[in-house]
């Protein structure tokens, strides 16, 4: 029962790797297709966005199963509570990297993101894209300490969502209202998806040290 | 056993009749300080945020024990996944009504919605109220007709998102870009509400019918 537990338990963390690569690989590219008016790149993303619902999906039809037929207790059910909590964070994720692409979609062949703005939506992509990994790196192996420094990552994002507004109310800011709102929205989906990459790794700490699960944000 | 488990999922939705009021208050009391200014309302939406988070642990908790108690299967067991899915849901819509108090504040005592915007604002408003109202009776009495009212209403929602979007790209917007940017942030929230209001129906939904599990979105 025990080591039937663990196999169960190895598939599920296996699928959310699965997630966490397929999230990060779907903002990668819908950054690109942002920065590039890459119509096709927005396309793929907003297509194969249903794998990792699929995905998300299979992670809950897994834990009912195993919840139905081993019943666990303790930290085996902790931890499947934690799989789920850690799912819904991921497949959110990936709607925001859809987002992303719908955006760069909406206003091909034009860019979104006018020449200005380009450096802060490359490093709040790069911010994002280390965050993806990390939540791949600590699911595939709990660590505790890679966790946490997700809040380090969280901050600098905040600081780039900062400096965003900052560009978008300099007084030379010249692109009008339409670039400011998408701008506005973009910078919105990538601190969000900074926000659900902290949480999906507070749930995995809070799995390894047993520290108070956090509200979901 | 069998008792046992209706009068703990007689507690479990009780809990989230009191998220769907505690939400309901919530974006009634934000709408009120983002359209009149009021520094007070906005900070009691903003520190009653912690009552609703309460209850959201109190919903995981008791799901979890009743989980490790009686290991219910099939649909009792669906029933506590679907709690946990509706508690989400329903923490989520706090969150966001926090923030169009968030934005109140911010600009106090100047207000951030100007005259044009309030007919816009005061309409999504009045939408979320109507979905988180729905939400809380289906949640006390399921009723899938109910339920699937809140798509309708989403399609309210949405459309007065998109006569936002016109307002704003008017070639008579006379209130800058900063303006602007709090409208696109008020107008995602209000939004964002509404989608949630939709999945926590459908989770109800599932519930009541069996019909396909929706994706969190």
């Amino acid at each position: 029962m025990r080591d039937e537990f663990r196999a169960d338990l190895q598939i599920v963390s296996q699928l959310l790797v699965d997630m966490a690569e397929g999230v990060r690989a779907a903002m990668r590219q819908a950054t690109h297709a942002l920065l590039t008016a890459d119509r096709r790149a927005a396309e793929t993303v907003i297509e194969r966005d249903a794998e990792i619902d699929n995905l998300y999906r299979h992670v809950e039809e897994r834990v009912c199963d195993l919840l139905a037929r081993q019943a666990p207790v303790a930290s085996d059910l902790r931890a499947m509570i934690t799989a789920l909590h850690v799912a819904a964070d991921l497949e959110r994720m990936g709607d925001l990297a859809e987002h992303v692409a719908k955006t760069a979609l909406r206003r091909h062949p034009s860019p979104a993101v006018p020449a200005e703005l380009r450096p802060t939506f490359t490093e709040m992509a790069a911010t994002a894209d280390r965050m993806a990994i990390k939540i791949g790196s600590v699911l595939a192996r709990p660590d505790a300490d890679l966790a946490a420094e997700l809040d380090g990552d969280d901050d600098a994002m905040d600081d780039l969502h900062r400096n965003l507004f900052g560009l978008l109310l300099g007084e030379d800011w010249p692109y009008g209202v339409e670039t400011a709102i998408d701008a506005t929205l973009l910078g919105r989906f990538y601190e969000r998806f900074a926000d659900h990459a902290v949480n999906a790794g507070e749930h995995v700490v809070y799995l390894i040290t047993g520290e108070p699960t956090p509200t979901p944000g």
